[in-house]
């Protein structure tokens, strides 16, 4: 059954990259670099993704909104005034886990691509199987918490393998916690030695001002001039 | 696509419950209760398994631990002197993010079956799939961390409304967070209306006790006569 199911995963997986390709090649034309944030649930995604939407006067966002169902963090981003594009799992293999580029592909017709300089793609909740799927991204983000623990590098290795930031969040925490920062970026460097992080705190504020110039940054490099 | 996709998730979900039900025939036959304990990652479940296992003097305890990568989880476990199973789901499906009861099948002959009482499984934490794989359990139970927000309930439905108890974990925290437990019960009720819940501090301790008498009913109850 493994093998089976071994065989039935790489098709899908070629099928998703060249959906992948498609998407990115529709970005690239209207000049929008993408970013998929990823995470566990409860991490701080939606909050990370408020704060720069309010913080990023001069860059035009949009937002889409991966979840199994609800259209909450959808409804808590619209109300800053940015367009954002709901995508419900739910449908999909028993309410999908990720979001994958089929998604993704089925959505763009719903995203003002003309308008946007920026998508910030809220990914589904999950340390594993979104690192598996590529959606289109030029850069993928993620938020680990300090509240998870300090083995979740070594616990879900190819997720902080995969992505080009990781952000810490609710370091505000770390006087209630017995928590070991040094520990966390020793298990991270163990993973994906080197690979930028930030430490943040979404509800203080702490940090934020470096994840906003980050993505600020990756726009001025990334858009192709018009 | 989709519908392709569907239709495998059908087959792949019926094929699962087949071997489910085999499993739990197996534990039934040798008078073992079987808890299938589920979580997003970071939400508490190994430090909640450490303190009933110390805790439950009187009942045989096995765990069976399942992870992507690693055993850390496997390894805290057996520290305490019980026979600890571990599943690395890393060769299915791009690093499975759930067990399945295939899973749980090809590691029966590594539990030591006839002398245990209660089979603790730790599942992969994550917060769509676990909640559709049965795995031959007796006994659901999901951990929500308080770090996680209040939303969780709505935006997983699934996971809460299959669980027999909900243990609302972290709540040492709460005085440092922005976290309405009244809010999270309602949310709770929503989905899964007077489903068994329980406060706890895996780190503090306060209502372990609760959880350990819990466990100890479910095999006082469940054991079929020897």
């Amino acid at each position: 059954m493994h093998r089976t199911k071994i065989r039935i995963a790489e098709g899908i997986l070629d099928a998703n990259d060249t959906i992948a390709r498609a998407n990115r090649d529709d970005f690239d034309e209207h000049g929008v670099v993408v970013v998929n944030v990823m995470s566990a649930p409860g991490a701080g995604k939606t909050t990370l993704l408020e704060r720069v939407v309010r913080d990023l006067d001069d860059v035009r966002i949009g937002v889409l909104e991966g979840d199994v169902q609800g259209s909450f963090d959808a409804d808590r981003l619209a109300s800053l005034h940015v367009p954002v594009t709901q995508i419900n799992t739910d449908p999909g293999f028993g309410g999908e886990c990720h979001l994958d580029a089929n998604m993704v592909r089925a959505a763009l017709p719903s995203i003002p691509l003309d308008e946007i300089d920026l998508l910030l793609i809220e990914n589904v909740g999950n340390l594993v199987c979104p690192a598996e799927f590529r959606i289109g991204e030029d850069r993928r983000v993620m938020v680990s918490s300090v509240t998870e623990g300090e083995d979740k590098p070594l616990k879900y290795p190819l997720m902080f393998r995969t992505c080009e930031l990781v952000l810490i969040n609710k370091i505000d925490l770390l006087p209630h916690l017995d928590f070991d920062v040094d520990k966390l970026l020793y298990n991270l460097d163990a993973v994906h030695p080197g690979v930028e992080r930030m430490l943040v705190s979404a509800r203080t504020g702490e940090g934020v001002a470096e994840w906003r110039d980050w993505l600020a940054g990756v726009v001025e490099r990334g858009v192709a001039p018009a």
